[in-house]
């Protein structure tokens, strides 16, 4: 049986506008598209919070793929609420609002079954937070992380010590040349796997994604899509695809690493083709087979 | 036996500084650095144009390649110059001083006994040069071609009117964009192929390559490279193994295209670990091998 996977993040309404268009109040956060994501490949138990304004139907979205909400808090308020707007080129976005609501004091507790889970993945946010799930944890779970820039920024120290507890570092080109301040993506990889996590992902958008350490070097190619909607969301999904892969392989030998790549590479790509996680969600085995495929048609040379 | 392909271009004498440091007056131009690399794979005919201070040294250097310079020109005056400046990060460059000298002049004419050769490459230079080039070519040579912004610009025109004469149009994402105006880069290829080339192939930097059109869709990585000394020259280089690649196949089947692809961003890959073309110029079969297998390895998932 696929052992579950367990997601720490935010659960959000966002408003999202762009040249594509613009969709108000839609389910998302880190951990909503994770999950979304892990659940097409393993069971999922998600840790969030919500306010009590937080919609039935988005929760029955997540039940009927089958994710654990038990540990889905609902606190006296309302949900984070985020609106980002993108740029004409979609390559970069700006923030308009931000409403932390009950994110603001988010604690999470996890719920006594979930301690032992053996695939964990948290999601982008503050580092103390990100530390504190793990010290609930028992067992050496696989550990997974995400961070931004504002952490990089501000928390440094913390950060530095996090990468010490995690197997997986998963970011963006951006971030991790902040972090590392080297200009080359290659050296800032190499240089990160060596501060900690034995693998290193990283985020590329439309130049695809790359692995290094244990599992790489590899480079997946961005499948190249015709309607580009909407790509928030898109690193969440990522991140699902590629732990819910590990967890249903049950191994973290290079060529599944390397096959996780490729799924989290295909899956956000599905990410991208709508607002909100509707495409996501709508996303069936046989399509997403037939992605990598073509990546790995793209890649035949 | 293989057929000769032939470029017309720049030569120029390069100063180059950045971040790793400073060169000057190195072997440069678009025609050196295209012969360097098609000269792996095939005989080169040059056309091109220098002053009376070209060094005896640099005319070496090409005809131990084997690079037929009947076609190279010697004009009263000075060799075209080219002072260039890299930003800290090498990801882009600024034009310290450009002085044309004999190239501002420069109307190639070709030697009768080139005139029916089957590969052409016209490297980037004004456009009514380039069609000058086609004007004088007896029988259906298989033509690539390149450009830069100012033409993209200036020569609006005339460039449409090109790209409908050749068979392959090698350019980078920046002017794929502007080109086109579209920001996508697949949409972009897509748009290019439409008007005319069969085949595109997109040059991305440290992002690796993409091919569209016949051939493709294709995407090839960029080498990983522990040293990048100086990007002078690579794009050149990468069209000149592209072409170099095709002439000793004979042959523009889709599985040859792509292996072409790949071969180009091997050797634009050793074009950037030294300033000038020497480097380049040391690479052997067995090297340029090993990195193509890297290159397939990297991109295996």
């Amino acid at each position: 049986m696929t052992e579950p996977v367990l997601v720490v993040g935010s659960t959000a309404l966002d408003t999202v506008e762009g040249p594509t268009g613009r969709a108000d109040d839609v389910l998302g956060g880190s951990s909503v598209y994770f999950a979304a994501a892990a659940s097409l490949f393993a069971p999922v138990r998600l840790v969030s919070v919500v306010g009590e304004d937080f919609p039935d139907e988005a929760r029955d979205l997540l039940a009927r793929r089958g994710v654990d909400l038990a540990g889905l808090e609902v606190a006296p308020g309302r949900t984070f609420r985020w609106h980002g707007r993108y740029t004409p080129d979609m390559n970069d976005r700006e923030t308009v609002s931000v409403e932390l609501n009950v994110l603001g004091s988010f604690r999470p507790k996890l719920p006594e079954g979930y301690r032992s889970t053996r695939y964990v993945f948290l999601a982008n946010g503050p580092t103390a937070t990100q530390h504190s799930v793990l010290d609930q944890m028992s067992g050496s779970p696989y550990v997974a992380a995400d961070t931004m820039n504002l952490w990089i920024e501000n928390e440094r120290e913390e950060l530095e010590r996090l990468l010490g507890r995690v197997d997986l570092l998963i970011l963006n080109d951006a971030e991790a040349r902040m972090l590392t301040g080297r200009q080359s993506l290659w050296a800032a990889a190499a240089d990160l796997a060596a501060r900690g996590p034995r693998t290193v992902a990283i985020k590329k958008g439309e130049h695809g994604s790359y692995l290094a350490g244990r599992g790489g070097p590899c480079v997946v190619p961005a499948f190249p899509l015709e309607s580009l909607v909407d790509p928030t969301g898109a690193g969440d999904s990522f991140a699902g695809a590629f732990m819910g892969h590990l967890a249903r392989a049950g191994s973290m030998e290079t060529e599944e690493l390397r096959a996780a790549l490729a799924a989290a590479s295909a899956v956000a790509s599905f990410t991208c083709e709508s607002f909100g996680p509707d495409r996501l969600l709508s996303v069936t085995l046989g399509e997403l087979d037939e992605r990598i495929d073509a990546l790995r048609k793209l890649a035949a040379f």
